[in-house]
């Protein structure tokens, strides 16, 4: 099979006459796509590149990568309030492989088309596995009353809070990795996590207008805080013992799997990565407005913080008191 | 070095404040860049990546490797006609290897800032080497006495021309596999045309409102060409005697280099790759316009054929008999 019978057979699916992507005006087979924001909108941009061994295991099914590779793209631009619009995909692969091609695009398309959110062009070439998509969204413009979520918002006094649950791709991560076992139930749930994360696009959105600051937490909760905080010019306190039940909560884990250490289960709650929730910051007035955010979009949010002015971040325990210990982000070339 | 020291180092280069390229909002730092195309325009979006050992030889020069990377991307733009506005980057390599990221990223900086192209946004993982780029510019939207270049709108009886020349990429590298020798001089500028191409973007501004259809030659004329027959739904005639002068009329290969066979030099010019120039239809009222886009752009264009209604592509001699010849175009997969 060739590159434009490739293309053509797993890519090229356009949508039907009249039911294009408002926004997007030419898709794939030119030399560009052409996209549009409606008028007093602006382009939410976001790139991420997955490298086979490095982001994901040569074993994935390749449906849930073809998730993946999207979602943490979708992740970004839920960090931002944007609204998906287009994306393009650039594949290397080793050889043309159609059962692992047929997975890997209807992995991709149903996500894309659960958030109306079209291929419009790509490239596709030989060589070691590796995907990078590059997404596009829609914001208000500045001066709206509802502008995109930045990182540098937060205000001294702001709660901090995070969506979701955080930890469980790391703990699947330390089961492959062989540091851990867990029973056939928690891997499983822990596997889908790592494998296919729910990017928080309909959070996002909400959280404009309300939220003052947010990211996405992909290289975990410390560090990926550390982009706003430093953004922001202030500092944080997080309450360890709530930011515990990020992970503690999980029924699979509760139900007879105690054998993990709290060390443990701290370490990937704070360090984790991977878990494609967003941390994001807003006044205290606002406390309601979060929870009515929280509510619409079905999406638990959970306050374990506060933004103070001191810069860095404090972990203190349920007495207040600060704990001391240490965790590296995820870095690629650490 | 660490993964935002490296981006810091390398590629963190914003503006200086209140330079901001006009469209771009927000740049490298944030989940997302905000890219807003002024009132009455869109975004054209493209998108390549390239692989080691695939696109380019390990032995590059990495000054040239970030020339080519941005090169052949707006390349892209300029088949459009869009004026080149911002580009994410990703990167995934092996090592952090300081000379070669200064390098890159300088040959990389270069070709941006000629065209005020800013780096927005981007990724750098490890991984075996690749280059993926998504570039963006700016384009009129419909409806406008100058719209987007797009591939299916040539016409029955349209002139067919070719920008600069065709064919020494193709040349440097036959050169590199061995199959065809040349002088020290000639491989010099044939080398420097694969490795760092001069992507057409003024001329294809300037054509826009002029050109009826255009394409970027990547893959080789005639396949590229095929790309706007089948959009445009027509055939062309070559004139083959006219289209060996786009390499032919090259000063070192008419002085002393009379080994290559006409054969050798037809193929480089019909089936090359990595050409980067645009080929492009216009109607004949549109001759001296076309001429007056070139002067104005400093780009020589050749016209080299005519579009006609049967399907295809026909080669035809200086007498207008039909030659009988297959090229293929470049397929990564084929």
């Amino acid at each position: 099979m060739g590159e434009f019978e490739l293309i053509q057979r797993y890519f090229a699916r356009g949508p039907a006459p009249g039911q294009r992507t408002a926004g997007v005006t030419l898709g794939v087979g030119d030399d560009c796509a052409l996209l549009q924001p409606a008028p007093g909108m602006q382009l939410a941009v976001s790139c991420d590149m997955l490298v086979e061994g490095r982001h994901f295991l040569s074993t994935v099914d390749p449906a849930r990568l073809g998730h993946k590779a999207l979602a943490v793209n979708l992740s970004d631009l839920a960090a931002c309030g944007a609204r998906p619009l287009a994306f393009t995909l650039a594949l290397s692969m080793p050889e043309v492989h159609t059962a692992w091609l047929e997975g890997f695009s209807r992995g991709l398309f149903a996500l894309a088309d659960a958030h109306g959110c079209e291929l419009v062009g790509g490239d596709t070439t030989r060589g070691p596995l590796n995907l990078c998509i590059t997404v596009f969204g829609e914001v208000p413009a500045p001066g709206s009353p509802r502008p995109a979520l930045l990182r540098s918002g937060a205000q001294v006094g702001d709660d901090l809070y995070v969506s979701g649950s955080l930890g469980l791709a790391r703990l699947a991560l330390e089961v492959f990795r062989g540091t851990v076992s867990a029973s056939a139930e928690l891997f499983e749930a822990a596997r889908s996590r790592m494998e296919q994360p729910t990017p928080r696009v309909a959070l996002g959105q909400a959280l404009r207008g309300v939220a003052s600051a947010a990211v996405d937490v992909s290289d975990g909760l410390l560090g990926d805080l550390g982009h706003v905080l430093r953004a922001s010019r202030v500092g944080a306190r997080i309450d360890t013992p709530v930011a515990m039940q990020l992970i503690a909560d999980n029924d699979l884990l509760t139900g007879g799997e105690g054998h993990f250490s709290s060390d443990f289960l701290l370490e990937c709650v704070l360090a984790g990565g991977d878990d494609y929730e967003l941390a994001f910051t807003a006044p205290t007035a606002a406390r309601d407005a979060v929870q009515a955010a929280a509510h619409a979009t079905a999406t638990p949010v959970t306050r374990i913080g506060v933004i103070e002015a001191a810069p860095g971040l404090r972990l203190v325990d349920a007495a207040g008191q600060p704990l001391e210990r240490r965790y590296a982000s995820f870095d690629h070339f650490a």
